[in-house]
C-alpha cells in the first residue's frame, strides 16, 4: 500500500540477521566490540584497497548468511552497492558468489536503499531471502573523490572520514527478528553546496525532505519514535538537519548520526565525523539492529543519507545532489 | 512466487507506456523512425557530454510520462542508471525531477534489472506507477572506459559502439499494455576475459546462464517464445553465446541481439555492432514492446547484459566478470 511517498508493508519482512566488518580504525572506536569482525590491516591481505573492499563485503554477507543459519541456495537475490567507481567492490565481491545479485548506486544512501528495496522484495513473497550489503573503504574513497592519501592533503574542519566497513542483513517474508514496517525512497535535493568536503551539508536537505515527507505519510511525530537516525551527515550535516526541521516546525530531540556514532571524534580526529556507505550499514548492524533485537529500541527511522557527485562532475563545477531513504524498523515485540 | 531463480509475479503488472530518445549514429540506422526523439547534435545544447546524457534521459522520462497521461505525482518511484562514474547522468537527471529516486549500476544490463525491479514492486501492488529508465552516451563511455575520444584510436573488430540513446517505460500493478511475467536477476560470471574491447564475449557466459536458468525455472524451451532476446552482445558475443547453449544441448534459432539492431553494421562502422545501457534500453523501447503491443510478438525473454569492470579493475589487471538480467513479456491479449 502507498501513503503519499512512503509504501508501507502489509505484511512487514522480517530482519533475520545481519553483520558488520570494520577496519582498523573502526577497532578503535566506540562500537568496536559490536562488530562481527575487525581486521589490523585494511589491506585485508590483498595488493589493492578495490580488492580489499571487496573482502570486506564478502565477510559481511558470509557471516551474516552464518549467522541466519542459511545458505546461498536459499537467499533469492542479493541488493549492493559501494562508492568505486562502476561500483567494483561490490561487483568483484558478487563474482565469487554464485548467487543472483543486483547492483544499486546510491554513494552513502545505499543500504537504506538497499534495505528498503529487500523489504518490499521480501514482504510481497515474491522472494525467499534477499540480502542487502553496502561497503566504503577509506583509501578507495579518497582517492577516488578527493586526492590520492600519499599527497598528504589537510583535511578542512567540515571534511568527514570514510569509514573502511561493511554491513549486511538478511531479510525474510517471516520469522522472528526486527521487522521493517515502511519505506520512503529519496527525492533529490541540491542546496548548491559544491564543496567536496562538506558532505554532511549537501545531504542535509535530503535527508530532512525524506523525513517530513515519511511523518506525514505514517501520520507520526519524532517522538512517536527512539530515535531518527541518519547515515552520515556527521556534525555539521546534522546541525543543519535539525535547523531545516526546526524551519518546518519540527522539534527533533532523538536525532542520532551514524557519523557520529562510529568514531569518537575528540580522540580519533575524525574532524566532522564519519561518512560512506558503510557507516551506516555499519552502524546499523552493530547498533540499531541489535538494539531492536534486545528491547532497546521499539521503534526506529532510520535513514541512508547520500552525496551524488563524481570527480567528474565535481571537476566540471556542478553542484553537490543529496538523496536520503528512510526504512521505519520496529522491533520484534512491538505492534 | 520464486521457483528457483526466477521471480514469478501473480499479478503481472503492465508496461502502460515506454519512450526512447537516441542520437546522431541512431537516427542514421535502421530503427531511427521507431525513436520518440533523435538529436542531431551529441550536446543536446550542453557544454559536455555528461549533462547531455542526463538531457537523453529526462527527455525519455518525460515522453514516457506524457504518452502514459500521466503525472510525476502519480509516479512512486523511478529506477534507473547509466555507465558514468557514480552513475551521474542519472543522478543530475533526476536531480531536475521531483520524484522518489533509486540508482542502480548493472552496467549495461541496467534495463532489464530496472524493469525487473519495479516489475516486482508493482506486481506486489506496493506502489502506483513505477518507472525504469538507462541510458548511455558514447562520448562519455569512451573517455571513461577506454581512451579520449582526441586521441582518435583505432576500433578492433570486436568493439562495439556504444549508444547514444535512453530508453524508459512505466509500469502500473493494472491497465492495458505488454506485461512483466517473470523476472530471473543474473549471476555474475567471469570467463577471465580482460579485452577491454571485447565486451561481448565477457559478457555471453552470463546471458548463457541466465537464460538456462529462466527456462528451466519456467519449465519452457526456446521455440516457446517468439524471440529470446540479449542486449548487447553483438556478433562476437551473439555467436558464443549461441556456441555455449549449444553445448548445453540447446538449440536457439530466435536469438535476436540488440546490439546487432540498432545500426545497420555494414554501413555505420560499428565492428561487432551496438552496446551501451542506452542499446537494450531503446530497442526495448523501439521495437520489442511495439512488436508486443502490436501483436507481431505474443512472448518475450528479453535480457539486458552487462560487463561489471571500471577502468581501474582494468589497470590493476582484473578480469571482467558479466551479468544479464533477464524478463520475460507477454503481449496484451496472450495467455
Amino acid at each position: 500500500m502507498q501513503k503519499l511517498d512512503t509504501i508501507i508493508l502489509q505484511k512487514p519482512p522480517v530482519l533475520r540477521a545481519w553483520a558488520a566488518v570494520g577496519g582498523k580504525k573502526e577497532s578503535e572506536g566506540p562500537l568496536a566490540e559490536c562488530f562481527d569482525a575487525l581486521q589490523e590491516d585494511n589491506h585485508l591481505g590483498e595488493e589493492s584497497w578495490e580488492r580489499a573492499e571487496s573482502r570486506l563485503q564478502q565477510q559481511a554477507l558470509t557471516l551474516c548468511l552464518k549467522k541466519a543459519q542459511t545458505t546461498w541456495e536459499e537467499v533469492s537475490l542479493v541488493l549492493g552497492g559501494d562508492l568505486q567507481c562502476q561500483c567494483t567492490a561490490t561487483n568483484y565481491a558478487l563474482r565469487d558468489i554464485d548467487v543472483p545479485f543486483a547492483g544499486l548506486y546510491g554513494a552513502c544512501s545505499t543500504m537504506a536503499e538497499g534495505v528498503g528495496l529487500a523489504a518490499c522484495l521480501a514482504g510481497a513473497a515474491h522472494t525467499r531471502n534477499v540480502m542487502a550489503v553496502a561497503s566504503s573503504h577509506f583509501c578507495t574513497a579518497e582517492r577516488q573523490y578527493r586526492t590520492p592519501l600519499e599527497y598528504g592533503g589537510q583535511r578542512t574542519p567540515t571534511s568527514q572520514w570514510t569509514a573502511t566497513a561493511a554491513g549486511a542483513v538478511l531479510l525474510s517474508p517471516a520469522g522472528r527478528g526486527p521487522r521493517v514496517q515502511a519505506v520512503t525512497f529519496g527525492r533529490i535535493r541540491d542546496y548548491e553546496i559544491s564543496d567536496i568536503n562538506n558532505m554532511g551539508a549537501a545531504m542535509a536537505p535530503a535527508a530532512a525532505s525524506t523525513i517530513l515527507r515519511h511523518l506525514e505519510a505514517m501520520g507520526t511525530s519524532p517522538e512517536d519514535y527512539d530515535a531518527i537516525v541518519t547515515g552520515d551527515l556527521a556534525q555539521v550535516g546534522s546541525d543543519l538537519l535539525l535547523q531545516l526541521l526546526e524551519g518546518e516546525g519540527l522539534q527533533v530531540k532523538n536525532h542520532r548520526d551514524c557519523g557520529l556514532l562510529l568514531y569518537d571524534r575528540e580522540h580519533q580526529r575524525v574532524k566532522a565525523g564519519a561518512s560512506g556507505a558503510g557507516c551506516s550499514a555499519s552502524v546499523l548492524c552493530t547498533h540499531f539492529l541489535p538494539g531492536l533485537a534486545k528491547g532497546r529500541y521499539r521503534r526506529i527511522l532510520f535513514l541512508s543519507t547520500g552525496a551524488l557527485m563524481s570527480q567528474t562532475t565535481f571537476l566540471q563545477g556542478e553542484t553537490i545532489p543529496g538523496i536520503a531513504h528512510a526504512i521505519e524498523l520496529i522491533g520484534e515485540d512491538a505492534e
